[in-house]
């Protein structure tokens, strides 16, 4: 914070209060920049913030949380703090506007935590790591049941029942089990249509675990696939391991993402690669850093990042293989192991 | 929009954009109060606005929402829009300005969809019917695995698997299993307890079918309950009941919450009732009206509330009934339609 020149930081992104201080409830504003850091929740939340946010001040606020803090700034005669303005409204930062009395200048912060949070320390990797394994379980117990005749919604419903039995909070997104031309789209939700024998079928899943998530996605062929689709899945397999390799400390995030897009080009598939090769995954599904053309963020040391080429050919189908992987000391390290060598359910 | 003097309005409240537009993507604008609504997507959600937004101009924006909103705003001339400053972000809010060469008045439009939406029509009626029978039917089946040593987080488990394998599109919000001791907090989550004999377990479930949600809870006891438990549960019921049936077009939404507490006073009970009697639900989980002590807004044929009187002991348990209930023309329809009568599970 001293180098960005912030004084004070008014933390309104759940998210971050929750990385800084622990607390998990739905409502709450969080200063941070004092001796001691002031979290503010409502009556529901006072003994929850107290067990949850060690070191942290907790204050109840019976009559509006933003109503307390602007009191608070006012009385201690603040009149300077960075906002989190991608996440405070509009309503919210007039309130604080007009609760202090117009006197306080508030100036958007940027994204101090989301750049804190960017490299894990060994408790997050663990829960990340935890998240992997319930993921990459639920889908190898899946495998049996995918099938000529089940329907894709199902299937996702299989998928998230799954991962809860092993332990999971949750599913980190909805589940995606698109089948045959459906496969061609990239964001495709499960529908009520039923798998067929000689499809594709992509199921792109995750678990959450202690608050991290994490993040998967396995392509199978329903019968015996031919020489088209075989190269399409070999290229694909090819460009996600060659990708994962480039996955290092110090390596430029783009250098990934074009690791990845070399290989398919060699194949001629580059142009049917619509996305970015990954992200970063943590507290939330999508974080930093993207790794995406030309980024020429570093990766470091305890970031975990998706690696997920895929190629989408409309009318046909795609193929995607993901894996969320952790840059580690010596190297990449997968934490989503379920194999992809499995990929032909005849 | 005319007699609260908006000319137009720019809706950023996604569910808000659903109501108006039935476009379900995760990311869009709309501009309301032309002759023709217009919507803009990135291009992910290009075709599927087009499908779903009928009526509505679909513009694509390849470099960013906000800007081709901006854009167009300048290029109409337009100075002038109503915003929703609960759901715009500061960061949205000053890139619109800056986008429109500071030209662009902006003032709150008030809650001007969430009330267009407190009566909902008979299609949105039927699909919180669909959701109340599912999450009924969920938890009928589940009663015959509710017994000691299960684990409150598997019930949990189990309740959203079974509303989506009826349907569901999902859980409208996390499931609420608490026992013992915890049914005492009104917001517990599912922990890794078990239940015990001699305990009162909340159940509160809800499902979600086509974007709509219900809400229900059922209070059970595991054992042969003693006379204070008798009470307690008889207490909670007569107020549900007899709040329900005053329920109807034209009552205050605060009399609903005062049937309620006048009940649970007779019982000496009003004192561990500590929240609010209901809230509307439909697309949002909570939305207008609140069912609490002095509302003097006045229900309406074809709005949809809970009705939830709960009563809670520390360190004792907890008691809720809550139905999801249609304000009809002839009076209250329960939408929640599972017994309050098999609560006694031996």
């Amino acid at each position: 914070m001293e180098t960005r020149h912030v004084p004070l930081i008014l933390v309104s992104h759940l998210v971050n209060i929750r990385y800084l201080t622990g607390f998990t409830g739905s409502a709450g504003m969080a200063l941070m920049g004092l001796r001691q850091g002031i979290l503010w929740v409502d009556p529901r939340y006072t003994l929850q913030a107290r067990e949850q946010a060690e070191g942290w001040e907790v204050i109840e606020e019976k009559k509006g949380i933003l109503k307390g803090v602007a009191a608070w700034l006012r009385k201690e005669g603040i009149r300077d703090v960075a906002i989190e303005a991608s996440s405070l409204t509009f309503a919210q930062f007039e309130c604080l506007r007009s609760e202090t009395g117009n006197t306080l200048s508030m100036k958007p912060a940027g994204d101090l935590i989301e750049d804190l949070r960017v490299v894990k320390d060994r408790g997050e990797i663990e829960a990340i790591r935890g998240a992997g394994k319930v993921t990459a379980e639920a889908f190898s117990e899946l495998l049996p049941y995918i099938r000529p005749g089940v329907v894709e919604r199902d299937l996702a419903t299989e998928i998230e029942y799954r991962m809860r039995k092993k332990g999971a909070e949750g599913a980190a997104f909805e589940s995606i089990v698109a089948s045959g031309p459906r496969s061609a789209y990239p964001h495709a939700r499960p529908s009520s249509k039923a798998l067929q024998e000689s499809e594709l079928v992509i199921f792109d899943l995750g678990a959450i675990l202690a608050g991290y998530a994490a993040d998967m996605t396995r392509t199978v062929f329903l019968g015996e696939p031919n020489r088209r689709v075989r190269e399409l899945y070999s290229a694909v397999l090819k460009a996600q391991s060659g990708a994962i390799r480039s996955v290092e400390n110090g390596a430029a995030a783009g250098e990934v993402d074009s690791s990845a897009r070399r290989i398919l080009a060699k194949h001629r598939l580059a142009r049917y690669f619509t996305h970015s090769t990954g992200h970063g995954v943590g507290l939330e599904i999508h974080e930093r850093p993207r790794l995406g053309k030309g980024e020429t963020t570093c990766l470091r040391s305890g970031s975990v990042v998706t690696v997920e080429p895929g190629v989408y050919l409309e009318g046909f189908g795609g193929v995607r293989i993901e894996d969320t992987v952790l840059v580690g000391p010596q190297g990449p390290e997968v934490l989503t192991p379920a194999s992809k060598e499995c990929w032909v359910i005849s």
